[in-house]
């Protein structure tokens, strides 16, 4: 069922300081900073040969990441993107298999523009899962 | 300076339960259970389209994984691995940019026979990475 590791995703605190370390440090490729309202955060893309880091920094009062940040004050890694082919067939396959899918269960547009549901971490070994369709 | 994302690492208190989640569930092509006592760690690889997940087990009375699951009883994303063409050379430029390597700061031989080093999560955004000489 799943596919690509759409991207690796780390919770920063502050977007330039971790998109200069990327670029000036590591020697990456680094997208601009886009701000996404939708989602409470604005993210930076380090693009690698074979996938993406994808940096969020809360955006708003109510950021869904601002507890994760209370929680890891340096940051870390918040969740990992897989992609799958068809995401509501992915989604009526886990739930049969006992997964929870968080929220109403229905896929929202993600921040590149395509359905996205997120999976439970209690479910896969302490990890949020989202899956995208690719 | 950093290539490919090699793997991520994901640890884990039952590898048997997260390979057949991953083979079974998620329907990922997934490794047999590798011990590496030089690693204190026993792994399974699942094999997605463009890089790994590396789970791992604690191997051993003094596993370098145990205090991670007594802080993350779940399980969790443990590291993320990126691959370099010349790991000394890496680690010195890293090194002049203030950025701290672990341990000794000489390349160990990891889990793929190749040299490998790690970086201190608090310079990498509470994210703790693997430089490994592709």
């Amino acid at each position: 069922m799943i596919g690509r590791l759409n991207h690796v995703a780390i919770a920063v605190r502050d977007l330039s300081a971790a998109a200069a370390l990327y670029r000036d440090t590591l020697g990456a490729s680094v997208s601009e900073a886009v701000p996404q309202p939708d989602h409470g955060v604005t993210t930076v893309f380090v693009h690698l040969p074979n996938t993406k880091i994808e940096f969020l920094e809360p955006l708003g009062a109510d950021s869904p990441i601002m507890k994760f940040l209370e929680r890891n004050p340096d940051g870390g890694i918040h969740h990992i993107c897989y992609e799958v082919d068809d995401i509501l067939a992915a989604r009526d396959q886990l739930k049969a298999n006992g997964a929870r899918v968080l929220g109403s269960g229905e896929p929202k547009i993600g921040a590149h523009g395509k359905p996205v549901l997120f999976l439970h971490p209690k479910d896969f070994n302490g990890t949020l899962v989202e899956l995208e369709q690719a």
